[in-house]
């Protein structure tokens, strides 16, 4: 149990040379991507998180931490001087946006039905949504999988 | 427990109006984008999955059944004329390829010391890396995320 228990906590494959593998052992589950969507929301507080994710305070508890010891959110002081504490998005932690939103466009193309609505990501300058992410060259030539292949270190 | 457990196979928020949420119930967990990469890489048998991502075979039983019923991967006869089944990205599962190079360009930037090496994705005729993905408008303007909002639908 101890050695099953710890695996989950620190897979193997951190130590992968895929960074796909790295990226998934600190974010890849249901809550830790739902948790750094809330805060690109604006949420910051743990009560606010629980709130809006429905989730149990154990494994909210778990998840923020292991979010701040991976660097991506940082715990600090609230903004408004009470004794809350607050839970904010680092630099690295903001460069998952990206992320979030490669899921969100999967989503509305393929997880709603016709006539379901979903919530829209919009540019707040021109109302706007964004633009469908597409992998690209540097030159802006757009990128198929089949065009692509993983060259491991050597 | 019965309650708790439907719960977290069918979560409360797969009726969520938030494309994140849907696609994260779908595919939100290390297992599953795991062996979505790996499906891009051409893994297409349960034996080959197995070695490559050293997940109990109860597991990846599982998570391949639900990306199959998800519409992600899809069973067909060996492309060989073997009795052995293959799993193959459908469409709508090689879409998820802007959201692997995400995870990827993270992994690359953020989970990797300065001494270590990482595999590299290459677009095969050029031989070079893929651009960074970047948020933008239609236009083709960078978005930092405090220039965006969530518009729930009305």
């Amino acid at each position: 149990m101890t050695a099953s228990r710890s695996r989950s906590i620190a897979p193997a494959s951190s130590l992968d040379a895929c960074p796909v593998a790295r990226t998934v052992d600190v974010i890849g589950d249901r809550w830790s991507l739902l948790i750094v969507r809330d805060a690109f929301d604006g949420v910051r507080r743990f009560g606010d998180f629980l709130r809006s994710l429905g989730v149990a305070r154990s494994m909210l508890t778990t998840r923020l931490r292991t979010l701040v010891e991976a660097g991506i959110l940082s715990a600090q002081p609230a903004s408004d001087g009470t004794s809350y504490q607050e839970y904010v998005l680092t630099p690295q932690g903001r460069e998952l946006f990206t992320l979030i939103v490669a899921l969100r466009q999967w989503g509305e193309k393929y997880r709603f039905g016709e006539r379901e609505r979903h919530s829209t990501l919009i540019d707040t300058r021109t109302g706007k949504p964004l633009a469908e992410l597409q992998p690209s060259t540097v030159d802006g030539q757009p990128v198929a999988p089949e065009h692509t292949q993983v060259v491991r270190p050597s």
